[in-house]
C-alpha cells in the first residue's frame, strides 16, 4: 500500500460536503480499488461555523483557498469553489506551481483560463482534471479524453444545464408557459434567484467551450460562441414542435464543420426519435458523433451534491493512480487555433414560426422572399385561416404561419425574414428555431 | 517522447484490421495525445494470405498466437481471436506470464478465465483491458472501473446483443414473426447462420458475468447466471406489451438484492419511458444504477469493426498511458464471493399471458391460484369473448387473458401457474415476462 493521497477542499457547499461525506463512507473500498487510502487534510471556506453534514474535524482548516493549495500537507487541490476569477483562478494557479494535481468542477474558470492552466499543470507535470465541470455526474470529460482516442470526432451535442431542460419538459409536459415554468423552477430550487445565466444560456456555453477543446484538440475559444437562451420559447412553439414530430430542446452543439468550429447554445428543434429527445426534467445527455465509434449518448444527473462529488471522486481515482497526461486531450501546446465558423455561415433546417396580417398579397410576399433567398420549404403549417373577421373593428387579423425550411444558411434565413418584414405583412417579431437532425 | 508502445495483433477479422487502419490513419494525433508513438511490430491471424484492407507489411507474422505473446519485440498483446479456450487462452496467460500487458475483446475468455487471468496481470503488474468485451464501442468497463470509484452500484441492466434488439425492433416496428426477422437478420449479416449464441442469451450472459464482477467487486460467476433466449417471443406479446406501455428488449441484469447478487438474461417488459425502451435496432445500452450518481444510461454501437476497434484503442492509450491497477475494479484477491440470488427468489412485476379454454369456472380458478399465492394483480386484460360459440363442433374455444402482477417472487408465479394448469382450463403453455421498472 502506498502513501495516502492527502486532498485539500476548497468549497464546502453542497459538493465539497457530498465529496468529504462519500470519501469517508467508503474509505475502504476506495482503498483497495486505488491501492492507497484518500485523506482529506485540509479545508477552506466562507464560514468556518456552518453545519455541513460532514465531519471535517481531522482536517486543518485554511482561511483562504491560497494557503490551502500552497500548503506541502496536501497533494491535490480540489478546487469546487466556483467563478471564473479570484479567489478560484490563484488559488488554482498556486497548487499547480506549487506542484499539486488540482481537481476542479469550475466550468466557468475552465471556460476563461483554460488553455493557461492546462499548459501549467503539464510544465508542472501534474494532473488538472475536470470531470465534474460539464455534465455533472455523466463521464463525458473521461469519454472524449480517454475512451475516444482512436476517433476524429464531428460533434458534441448536448442538453447540459438541468434547469433549462426542466423548464421546456414542464412547458411541454404541462402545457404552461415559460414565466411559471421559471418560477415553479426556482420555488424547488432548480432555478436560481437570479436565472440569467441559466436561462440565458451562459452555463452551457461554459461548457461548450470546455467540451470543444476536448473534442476537436483547439485552443479553448469561448468568446466564439453563439448564445442564445429560452425565454423567447413560448408554449405555442412547443404545440408545433409536437405536431411537427420534435422536441424543443437547449442543445449545447461544438461541430466541425468545413467552415471552421461551430460553438453554439440555442433553443433547437430535435426529432423526437433522436435519444436527446427523449431526456426530459433536470437529467443531462451528450451525444457525440466520431468516426470509429459513430453515435454514442451519455446520459444521467447534470447537477445535485452527489452526482457532481461522484465525477470529482472519479478524478480523484485518477490522481491516486498516477495519471497526469495532456489536459485537454493534445498537450496545450499542441492544441490548434481552429478557424470559427461565423454563426451566419451556421447550415441547417429551420423553423420559423410567423405572424401573418390577413392583407392580399401577404402570403405571396413571403414565398417570393423565401424564393429569392434559395430556402426551400419542406413544409408549411397554417393555423387558423386567412380571411377571416376581424373580431374588432379597423384591426387586421392575423394567424401563425410555420415553415419548416430544407437545410440554408442563417444569412438567408436573416436575409428572407428582413425581406418579409419590409415588406409589412408581420404582426410581430418572426420566431426561429435552428432544427437538429 | 518516449519510446513507442509495441504492439502484437493476434486475430485479423473486421476488428483487427479496424485496429490496424485505424492505428495507422491516427499515428500523429495518438502519439501527440499519449506522448509515444503507437506501432504494430508482430500480428498473427488463421490466414496469412487473405486481403484484410489494412497494411501489415511492417510487422512481422507469427504461425501462431502464442510466440507472438511471448515475442521479445512486443509489449502489449491485442487478443482479438475470440473463444473461450486455446489458442486464445493460453497465448493471454504467456503474454502475461512474459510481462505483457493485454487487451482483449474476448468476453467468452473472461467470463470463463477472467477471474484467473486477473490475477496472473496483478501479480504482473502488467493492464488486463477489456473495453470492447461488452457493449462495443460504449465505455461501460471504464465508466465501471474509473468513473464510478465513490459509487456502490445497485444494478447494471443493459441491451447487451445487437441481433436480439434488431430482431425485437423488426418484430415491433414491422408486425412480424420472430422466425422471418431472425432469417431477415442472417440474411443482412446481423446473425450468424447458428444463431443460439445470440438469440439464446448466452452472449448476453458472458457480458453480464463481466459487468456484474466489475460492478459489484464479485468473483466472475458465470454458472449462477439465470439465462432465457427471446425465441418464444411472439407477435402477440409484443403488440400487447406496446398496449401496457411497455417494449420487450431482451436484457442482461446484474443486480444487489438482499438475497445476493442476481445475474439473469431474459426477455424484459420495459416501460416505454425508460431509457433503455428507447433504443431500437443493432444499438446497444446500459443503465447503471449507483448510490452517489443515481441513474446512468450509455448509448452506442455494441457491435462492427471499427466501434470496437474504438474500444480497444481506448485501451491502448490507457496502456501507453501507463495505467495498470485491479483488473475488475478491486484486486483480484479481494473479489467477493458473493452469495448468488436464486432465480426463485426473484422478485419483481410479471407479465403473464394465457390461452384459457371457454370452460366455466375458468376464471375462478386463475383468480384463486393467484390469490393462494399471494399475488396481487395489477391489471388484466382479456383479448376476445369467453362464453362465444366455438367455431368448430367439438372443440372449446379459447381466448388470451393477460395479467399484469404487482412484485412477488419467480417461486410464487411458478405455484401459481402449475397450480392453474392443474385445473385443466389452459390450452398450451403460459407466457412469462418479467417486468423492470
Amino acid at each position: 500500500m502506498n502513501a495516502p493521497l492527502r486532498l485539500g477542499v476548497a468549497g464546502l457547499g453542497t459538493v465539497g460536503a457530498a465529496v468529504i461525506r462519500i470519501l469517508q463512507t467508503k474509505a475502504d473500498t476506495l482503498a483497495s480499488e486505488l491501492g492507497r487510502a484518500v485523506t482529506v487534510t485540509g479545508v477552506t471556506a466562507r464560514d468556518r461555523t456552518k453545519d455541513r453534514g460532514c465531519d471535517i474535524s481531522t482536517a486543518r482548516w485554511f482561511d483562504d483557498a491560497a494557503s490551502l493549495a500552497a500548503s506541502p500537507d496536501i497533494d491535490v487541490f480540489v478546487e469546487l469553489m466556483g467563478g471564473a476569477g479570484d479567489p478560484a483562478r490563484s488559488a488554482v494557479e498556486a497548487a499547480l506551481t506549487s506542484g499539486k494535481s488540482v481537481i476542479t468542477a469550475n466550468k466557468a474558470l475552465l471556460a476563461a483560463h483554460g488553455q493557461a492552466l492546462a499548459a501549467l499543470a503539464e510544465r508542472q507535470g501534474v494532473a488538472l482534471l475536470y470531470e465534474a465541470s460539464a455534465a455533472g455526474g455523466i463521464p463525458v470529460i473521461k469519454t472524449l479524453r480517454e475512451a475516444l482516442s482512436g476517433n476524429s470526432v464531428h460533434k458534441v451535442s448536448g442538453i447540459l444545464n438541468g434547469t433549462c431542460n426542466y423548464i421546456l419538459t414542464r412547458m411541454e409536459v404541462e402545457n404552461l408557459d415559460f414565466r411559471t415554468c421559471l418560477v415553479e423552477a426556482q420555488r424547488l430550487g432548480y432555478a436560481e434567484a437570479d436565472p440569467t445565466a441559466d436561462i440565458g444560456g451562459f452555463d452551457t456555453a461554459n461548457k461548450v467551450a470546455i467540451l470543444t477543446s476536448l473534442a476537436f484538440g483547439t485552443e479553448i475559444d469561448s468568446d466564439a460562441i453563439y448564445v442564445e437562451g429560452i425565454a423567447s420559447i413560448t408554449s405555442l412553439d412547443i404545440r408545433l414542435a409536437d405536431e411537427l414530430g420534435y422536441r424543443i430542446k437547449l442543445l449545447g452543439v461544438a461541430e466541425r464543420t468545413p467552415a471552421g468550429i461551430e460553438q453554439r447554445v440555442h433553443p433547437t428543434m430535435v426529432p423526437k426519435t433522436a435519444p436527446l429527445a427523449q431526456v426530459m426534467g433536470v437529467t443531462n445527455a451528450v451525444t457525440i458523433d466520431a468516426d470509429a465509434v459513430g453515435q454514442l449518448t451519455l446520459i444521467g444527473p447534470g447537477a445535485g451534491g452527489d452526482a457532481t462529488a461522484s465525477a470529482v471522486i472519479g478524478d480523484i481515482a485518477e490522481v491516486a493512480k498516477g495519471g497526469a497526461g495532456p489536459v485537454f486531450r493534445l498537450p496545450a501546446a499542441r492544441l490548434e487555433k481552429a478557424p470559427r465558423a461565423a454563426m451566419q455561415r451556421h447550415e441547417g433546417g429551420y423553423y420559423v414560426r410567423l405572424q401573418v396580417l390577413d392583407r392580399k398579397g401577404a402570403f405571396a410576399a413571403i414565398a417570393s422572399s423565401m424564393a429569392e433567398n434559395s430556402i426551400s420549404l419542406e413544409s408549411i403549417l397554417q393555423k387558423g385561416q386567412l380571411g377571416s373577421k376581424p373580431l374588432l373593428k379597423d384591426t387586421v387579423p392575423s394567424v401563425p404561419v410555420i415553415l419548416i425550411t430544407y437545410a440554408t444558411t442563417e444569412t438567408a434565413i436573416r436575409a428572407a425574414l428582413d425581406a418579409i418584414d419590409a415588406e409589412g405583412v408581420l404582426d410581430g417579431q418572426p420566431q426561429v428555431i435552428r432544427i437538429e437532425r
